[in-house]
């Protein structure tokens, strides 16, 4: 069954070991946050510094696994339609609001959206981490470092699917971030899969 | 006064704000990995994440700020005479020596050292992040988005300078990583001074 994540909100449920993940564009051109705790204690979470140091490559893809801050594979990507997501930079936040964007009443961003969504499994805001990035297309100029925030190359329908490998709470979201996704805020789906008997 | 920090060891110590930290490279061609926690709050910590976010750069110096996962401004960078930083990989550990090395008996890596270093102020191994790697030099290519660990920029004597901005606990390694250093093991020093009466 597909679920739906409107318009800057967000989702958090759980994954259990060997169940498939699909993370879906319905409309095109829109980013989802992705976070995933391991379930059994919430301190081991995905891992930004460590998957791109394993992988020695920023844009990550089918068949690259994405680790933990205990270098354990959380999920890996089995499937992927776009091929460039980013997994450098962390949730839209009411900071990120205020600071990039000037904004005096700031929306509670992704962050906010995972916090919320979160919250009832144990997961505190202070342990989000930076999130893997579905469809978010960051492009850096390897001379300078320096990088933008460009609308994802995501169409309608496009997707990432991933299987986890081991039982997981995840956070998802439909970006709240206008630069994230080429300035229209949409809805994000999701499918969950049991996965291949054992 | 300057202070040691052996090969292939690390060093925690507070750093009240307004203080100034000197990481200093003594021989040249050396990695030291930084991390600072709110001294009042450990929960509060550095964030890659956050800090490129606002910097839309991934190689920071003179002049930036390094935030944290809460958007505060932990330490300033006041004076850098390399220009050359890392802040997208996880301090080198165990695991790292396995995965990347391929080593059978592991060293415990700046990973092990910090954690180490700062069990005393109530850091556990799970809240370390992403480093600030002082003089770590990763070029990426910005087409594929692959990088690489190629050795430092700095020359003896090269360093770096930050402020504090809060009150803060510090964790600071000589990296114990061949590829980060150019293939020796060397110290680090660093040296605290008051900094300017408020």
């Amino acid at each position: 069954m597909v679920e739906t994540i409107p318009p800057r909100s967000g989702a958090g449920f759980r994954l259990p070991k060997g169940a498939e993940l699909t993370v879906i564009d319905p409309q095109g051109c829109q980013v989802s946050d992705l976070l995933a705790f391991n379930a059994d204690d919430l301190r081991e979470v995905i891992s930004s510094g460590r998957t791109l140091d394993y992988a020695s490559r920023l844009y990550l893809t089918t068949g690259d696994p994405l680790y933990s801050n205990r270098s354990n594979v959380m999920l890996s990507i089995l499937e992927d339609t776009v091929g460039r997501h980013d997994f450098l930079l962390t949730p839209c936040s009411k900071d990120t609001f205020r600071i990039i964007y000037g904004d005096t009443d700031p929306h509670r961003g992704c962050f906010g959206n995972l916090a919320a969504a979160l919250q009832p499994y144990g997961v505190e805001p202070d342990m989000i981490p930076t999130a893997f990035n579905c469809f978010m297309n960051v492009p850096i100029d390897g001379a300078t470092g320096t990088f933008t925030v460009e609308p994802p190359l995501s169409k309608a329908g496009d997707f990432i699917r991933f299987r986890a490998e081991m039982d997981l709470v995840i956070g998802l979201t439909a970006c709240s971030a206008l630069q994230s996704n080429g300035g229209s805020f949409k809805p994000i789906q999701y499918r969950i899969d049991a996965g291949p008997a054992a």
